[in-house]
């Protein structure tokens, strides 16, 4: 893994976002009076438990898949595709806090960033299975 | 992580179940009009994002046993107990969505893969450790 | 990663933990007769489904970091951060699952892990970047 920083970087900042999303979570408990282990009572407060769950969910198919993707195409690839998967999902939250339904266009990018990553992962995993 | 091609391939595969789950709960999400964030209403759309988020839970688990038993172990076998995990998961969610009262044999084929990964690793590693 | 054993060591120790929280969900689902797919309906069955899901959150943003500082920094330094971590974690589970408002302490002691893990593990990034 120390022969990717690249990765190793931008994998430290997407856990970064997982801790923002929870901790506004926790922010968002205080302020509208939530306590756990309630999940529900405040239009507000799920919208942040939503995108904290949401960002999880996505983090739990982009981490594996970002690292195979350094592993088999490069450190600079992922780098880049984890900077463009961060952006969106940043935007995605942002979004979502405010209005629920423009929470579409963070979501594409993020699932984007994804996608390409898995798919050329994909084919460079079996490129090295053949090829072995 | 690039030794461990195969391990690689049904890691990418695995992650595929997981994005399978989650768009499976947002087809369920407009096909009963159950609207973000609300997450229930709907006796099959709580099925589907049961399914999903007891799919993370298993994937939680055994991706990282995974990736220990294919580097303490062998990349063939993390293969194998990756592939049998997956079958007990496919079949789980198929089942769980039909009925949840007979989704037990795939959770168990599920959690069969992570034990079996789970200890032979434990043993590999401490035997690692107890040869340094 | 078989360079890092005492790393993959507390990391399998970190799953156990998981599969843990996860056990006693379903235990407290047939103690209590809360039928799949609900998941609320008794107090103390929400809190085991809290302690889970707070554990998964967790183990989410510690793992990555873990192995980070593992290849970036030490695998001492890991097991370290790690045993620190899980008993944090340990505490934690106990305390909620007794009385929610004494959660406080585990919680603290496995994000103090988290923070000294990330911080010093974003430190050794940068660094290798620089030097690279």
């Amino acid at each position: 893994m120390h022969n990717y920083p690249l990765t190793a970087g931008v994998t430290l900042l997407l856990v970064l976002l997982m801790f923002g999303t929870a901790w506004n979570v926790g922010r968002a408990r205080e302020k509208y009076g939530i306590k756990a282990p309630a999940t529900t009572g405040n239009e507000y407060f799920e919208r942040a438990y939503r995108i904290q769950l949401n960002t999880i969910e996505w983090a739990l198919i982009f981490l594996p898949t970002l690292w195979i993707f350094a592993a088999f195409v490069g450190d600079r690839h992922a780098m880049i595709a984890g900077l463009v998967g961060l952006a969106g999902r940043i935007l995605y939250a942002v979004s979502y806090q405010r209005d629920p339904a423009t929470r579409g266009t963070g979501f594409m990018i993020g699932m984007a960033a994804f996608g390409v990553a898995g798919l050329w992962s994909g084919f460079a995993v079996v490129k090295a299975l053949l090829g072995s």
